[in-house]
């Protein structure tokens, strides 16, 4: 159950604009595959565009970080804000860019020990240590 | 203000149980820096070890993930979990670690970006793609 | 599966504090359907009237915001907080009083932005500029 | 600095339905003190009455959870939202209620590795287990 | 005390890309004050500007949802992420569009019943009424 | 769908390091039942060590909250970060451990009101009276 349509692939293909972020999903990915949340965004067009770009921009772009390092970043976001479909899909991500069981297991670890620490500083409202200050750098 | 007494090394040396965890945290990081949430802790002791025994279990043993990226993943954790003094003790772990300015804008956009979708993807209550199943693999 | 029994009308009806709230939840939206968040709150009669009557007072009552608007604002607190059954019930209820594909796609793309800027804002620790203080308004 | 105006007492005076809430609050509580929460209410007298009505329905009747305890729970939920004054304000009034730094080094515990575990879950998205089943009892 | 450097106006012009985002931001807002959040993104002049378009694109531009509703649901949102910076920054800017102290309280009282049931509903895990499916519309 | 599996008894039986901690959950809880949690930690033993350590040494061992107690604030933490196996499995081990449904009726209400005036201090930015310093008692 969906709060808006999911527009199949002759929906996708009625809207121009629509179809056009769907080619080009499918252009980069070198796949036909295009997954529930393109097709949710479809239903605002320029939502679609935008999102579209900004995840070319940030995931797909040339940087300083792998591109399986910054998957395990969403994957670290979308489990502190209980996003179950982002855990599934950039865990499916992480994976196909070669994501290890022990390089998972590490992740989870991290995860769940930050989880942790968070829950015990708020609870005992630790001031910051001015040696943390990175204006000091 | 805090919820709890900081102990300071006073205080913490005339406890055993703390004087031994805080010995072995300047043994390790080779630093006489002891900052605020293990004084924090300190109030238990067993939970002062076993905290600070689940921290070098989980980012300093050798593993399969770069120490580098096990900070930048407690980052992300912290940052959407909205602890502040987790994101500035973490980000200055991640600047020690040889974090560049590129490396740390990218970490920002990647949080950012996961957080925009994160939000859409609940408001819209998107369906798991069932290709996305770790069970396939 | 829930954690706590789902009231159907026959055990509604059998205690005289839940039939009085169901009924006054039927008189009021003018339908016979009473949704399962109050069948769970109707275990404990007092917290089902008084969660009853808040609600009441602050999405029914007369006052200075439209009561689209306020569906809007709920969807986008549920939202942020990964209440699936809350963004589900308010964003049917939107569009009960008249919420349109248009105004949905905006309500998403502001829940998303705000979603991002929050991330980065927490990521960078910015410090809240003095010009937006209230009290010198 | 805050979005609201704080009402001092002669502000409060003025209001009768602020006035008569606060002192409710100073009789109920046998203290002239009236925190800050109460004072940014103020600005909205019926969100002020129904605030306080529902906490001492909620924290102050006769009930099944000792007083501690509800305080605890507060705490707990207060933590994990990371909610500054309400971590402040409720492990105050714990305190006052004669909550032990024993207590209060468990409910630390408690709240620290129900953080790690929910983590651990929702990155794993684990499915709950029937024998879970409430309906079953 | 932040993790990155809050570029002045001086800093600012000395970098292109920064400098006609900045131009922009006065231009647009027909205001010379360029408050930090921007200044924080300056450091990465490719998230500055991204950010800056999809802020103009969502939030300034022609809709089908008033400027100040807008506000309205940013607010709701940046509260239940407990993000401070970004509180102060939307209720300062929905003040600037109009929003009256009545509308302001009962946009509070509407974020606190969200919250309130949000909770209510995930602690019971209260199942989504068929009658909620917007498939159905 | 997970994104771990979930290893059987025959899986368990054959790594030595988690037949280890099966066995002892076993043994400490008097039951065959050994829930899906585990099931996904054991993917990686070490992680499973530690977590079930540190649940035994925080749930079960003398101390000065009540068990029942100790449950019912983990299901406070984890309804406020929306973890539903964690609800359940918590709620279960509750009324294992005697809560009665008046308890539990009174616990969901202390989340709802805790959620409730999370938000509204959130939202109007209160700041902490000096009467709540821990350091003053």
């Amino acid at each position: 159950m969906t709060t808006v349509k999911l527009l199949d692939d002759a929906e996708a293909e009625a809207i121009p604009a629509v179809k056009a972020v769907f080619d080009d999903i499918r252009a980069v990915r070198k796949s036909d595959f295009v997954n529930n949340f393109w097709r949710g965004l479809a239903n605002d067009p320029a939502l679609l565009r935008r999102t579209w770009e900004g995840l070319k921009a940030v995931m797909m772009a040339e940087g300083a970080l792998d591109p399986l390092v910054r998957e395990m970043i969403y994957i670290a976001v979308s489990t502190a804000n209980g996003c179950t479909y982002c855990v599934h899909s950039h865990t499916a991500a992480a994976k196909a860019k070669g994501m290890t069981d022990a390089q998972h297991g590490e992740l989870l670890a991290v995860i769940g020990l930050a989880g942790q620490t968070n829950h015990l500083v708020t609870a005992m409202q630790i001031p910051v240590d001015p040696e943390f200050d990175a204006g000091r750098r």
